[in-house]
């Protein structure tokens, strides 16, 4: 998701980069069909047990997020006996899509009901699919239509009110001033000769042809004075509707200061360059169809897991469902929990285990769902879905992707990470809304304000059963640690993987615990 | 359409560039809702008509492209008595939708009819909607749903074989090349002090800040030796599995030479710059949906306008329809022919109009739609939709914007002009096909071929009735004449304003059309 620091997150990935390959076949390396993604996944089957006449275990999976069911779906595609106990009251996890009559109370006591209309709704948690990613493998396997999740749109707005701004700039039109600069002053070096020494002449005229082009520079003179690329106000039109371009830009200076190239990067990070995805309906399409096809009296909510006991012939698990305690005894058992919630039930699977789960910080995180009566950002602004970008606590400000042209819809109105989660978080749902409406209205007038019909808010690391956004650890001893099996007990999720926070980690975790499981079930 | 010369384009459009404004007030100059496209259009009313005991006319309407539609569907709002008489067998113009069971005779005598599975299809003319075009508009008033058309792709390819490229580069690593070894350039200039006439220091801080990120520098050295943003092979994913990036990246002389950044602008560009949009199920739901409204009488296909005579008193038109001459009386005439079809049809307008014309010239445009028995694309490279940029003869090859995990699916194989056009439009339809796959087995390897179940392919400057891509030759004199009513005679369409080649464009001067024929009708 977008509020892990990517620097930090990259850096960590780092470690492991590096194994070179020819231009000629770099193209190739990451095109060809066998290369693509992690080595090939083969799920457990029925026929895997004819030969060595064993049979498919009894698993029981903790936790009904991502992790959790798709190891159940995985498993039972072998016919394993699979029963997933989910403290929630809807499978899913940080999965979690609220519609019209959501339901949700927090830690603090804040119940809120969603009031959104019919076919409206907001993706709380994961909201976005890399085309890369294994999680629209799932999609397609489950036969959930995907649509385009609208990561970026060069209709949005750049809006730094700590950098002195006092309007927002549409994105198109900041790229084109800070691309028409850098082009110009790396025009003007490259002329001047102070790049002599890095540069052929060849080099020289290659470069000076692409900068003319990308920074919209003048044709003999180099020098970026505006461009179409801005915009236009009014559009260009029939007859003698020339259109007027947008303009003149701002200083250099004013453009730098502005400090809108700050976000530019964003899409080009692997995780976050267009084309992305989401499913049709809602994001809990996923969870809704794993939960069909595993069987939908084999995923039990309400039910909170009290203990482990881990033992040499198999593992009981406690819990509370309806009240009652119960037990459940399998051969196996995958946790599937976040890693913080797992720490606080009781185990014997000793004090190394205890202190790697222990040892995964929780991250705040927050979201929030603002339902307007219409969608004046398509009619007053053209802005059709993608994000704004600010400085502001809201940080990220998202237009829906879905439901155009459409009679209401669901702004995302924060999207927001550790102190500005922190202070939204401490709020209650209204106050919440009242402070995130008037950071909007900075950005799109008193439409931000007059139009909302209602809102839902979810602070995560508020949120019963979760408590977290994510938690990130990846590659340390813990992490090895507990990607082992303790005995009977698997641990799968996101935060087992170099994939954190991402949905494609929970598949992923769950496919090699899967795998792992059934090779030793199938040696036993 | 992309296949236009934009920088020809846009330097004519620039000619009206410049009124200023302020940096504060910039962004809000682009923003603000009134500021918002074209002088407000206000469709003619049955209202208008009270107060001065007018009628309202009868007009005959030539040609029912998007223009012709536009007008007798604007017109018909205050109930003019529109008639609309059109060559082809179905309206539309070139907004034209091919699928199963489409039949086209070319001038050549190549007839083809398609093949394609149920739900498959390819917008043969226009295909992709900016969010600022008044064709968004028209979608939303016509009840027409909208989905990301999909302009751009970081995991779409380029290949510049005549750059002696021997392998695809994906974009998202062409673009970390080229940005990574332009912002170590620049950099490097700025700190040698190369720029420090043209920078203060804050200015110089602020660019090596963005330069950094922007770039993927080193944080000390300002080098670029690749980046994550480049790709994965294989993917991070669970436990130890941290992924390898792609690299190391080729040299800056290499990447410079292979000319990868050649198409990096084309994002930029107002009318291209993502997000872009199509109707959902095929372009021509627009033609159908305006044919709805005018009602589908009012609109006579397979009728050829043979002669134009204006009068003082109305305008004559005849036409052959199933092969009888007939004639139509009206009160005016909207002519929204393409120009060089109507220079062809007897008139009596004079021959300044003929000059005018004539003047225009005729653009040869090619299409292919390449229909596959897989989604390999998909399945194999992990390309869901874009377009893939070439230096070859097929120019850009398209991913479907639709029909994501469907069993098929239809790629554009090739979108060309010019020469290139020319040289495809001359061939017959199956060495379109076997020369268009030629050129994508270089890229994609033998699914390109294996795979291919059907093709379809149009060459404009070959198709009866229309024998144009498009015609540009705004700001001219002819462009200025034909913009004025002749007579009782208008003509209409996107030929004749600033938005020549877009849809937007043929809207926008049936709008205006309209509105000089209305106020005309009300003072008469």
């Amino acid at each position: 998701m977008r509020g892990i620091s990517r620097r930090d997150f990259l850096s960590a990935v780092g470690v492991a980069g590096g194994a070179g390959a020819m231009f000629a076949t770099m193209g190739a390396l990451g095109l060809a069909p066998t290369a693509m993604g992690a080595p090939a996944y083969v799920p457990p089957r029925p026929s895997d047990f004819r030969l060595t006449g064993r049979a498919a275990a009894k698993v029981v999976v903790l936790g009904g997020g991502i992790a959790g069911l798709a190891s159940a779906y995985e498993l039972g595609k072998a016919g394993y006996d699979c029963t997933v106990l989910e403290a929630r009251d809807i499978a899913g996890g940080r999965n979690f899509t609220v519609r019209g009559g959501t339901r949700q109370t927090d830690l603090d006591g804040n119940t809120q009901v969603a009031r959104f209309a019919d076919g409206e709704y907001m993706n709380a948690g994961p909201a976005r699919i890399a085309q890369w990613m294994v999680t629209l493998d799932y999609c397609r396997e489950l036969g959930i239509p995907i649509e385009v999740f609208t990561n970026e749109n060069a209709s949005a707005l750049i809006y730094n009110e700590q950098a002195g701004m006092t309007a927002p700039v549409r994105y198109r039109t900041a790229k084109a001033d800070m691309y028409g600069y850098v082009g110009e002053l790396l025009a003007k070096a490259t002329n001047q000769g102070a790049l002599d020494g890095d540069l052929t002449a060849v080099d020289k005229e290659r470069l000076l042809t692409f900068l003319q082009d990308w920074g919209s520079l003048g044709k003999t003179d180099y020098r970026y004075t505006g461009s179409f690329r801005r915009g236009f106000s009014p559009d260009p039109g029939a007859a003698d509707q020339t259109g007027t371009a947008l303009g003149p830009p701002p200083s250099l200076s004013d453009v730098f200061a502005s400090n809108v190239g700050r976000t530019f990067s964003f899409e080009f990070e692997y995780q976050y360059a267009m084309l992305m995805f989401q499913p049709v309906g809602g994001m809990d399409r996923i969870p809704a169809a794993l939960v069909r096809e595993i069987g939908p009296g084999r995923v039990r909510t309400g039910c909170v897991v009290t203990g482990i006991t881990n033992r040499d012939d198999g593992v009981s698990v406690t819990y509370i469902c309806e009240g009652v305690q119960r037990r459940i005894d399998a051969d196996y058992c995958i946790s599937a929990m976040p890693p913080n919630i797992t720490a606080r039930i009781p185990h014997n699977l000793g004090a190394d285990v205890q202190a790697a789960l222990a040892a995964f910080p929780v991250e705040k995180v927050g979201k929030i769902g603002l339902e307007y009566r219409s969608r004046w950002w398509e009619t007053d602004y053209r802005i059709y879905g993608g994000i704004t970008e600010t400085d502001m606590d809201v940080e990220h400000i998202w237009y829906p992707s879905h439901g155009y042209h459409g009679p209401r819809g669901v702004l995302i109105g924060y999207y927001n990470t550790k102190e500005d989660a922190v202070a939204y978080g401490q709020l209650t749902p209204p106050q919440r809304e009242a402070r995130a409406v008037a950071q909007g209205v900075k950005i799109h007038g008193s439409k931000y304000r007059t139009e909302l019909a209602s809102s839902f808010s979810v602070a995560w690391h508020r949120t019963p059963h979760i408590e977290s956004g994510w938690s990130i650890l990846f590659g340390t001893q813990p992490y090895e640690l507990l990607n082992r099996p303790q005995g009977r007990v698997y641990f799968a999720g996101d935060w087992l993987t170099w994939l954190v926070t991402w949905q494609a980690g929970a598949f992923d975790s769950a496919r090699r615990v899967v795998t792992e499981l059934h090779q030793r079930v199938l040696k036993t």
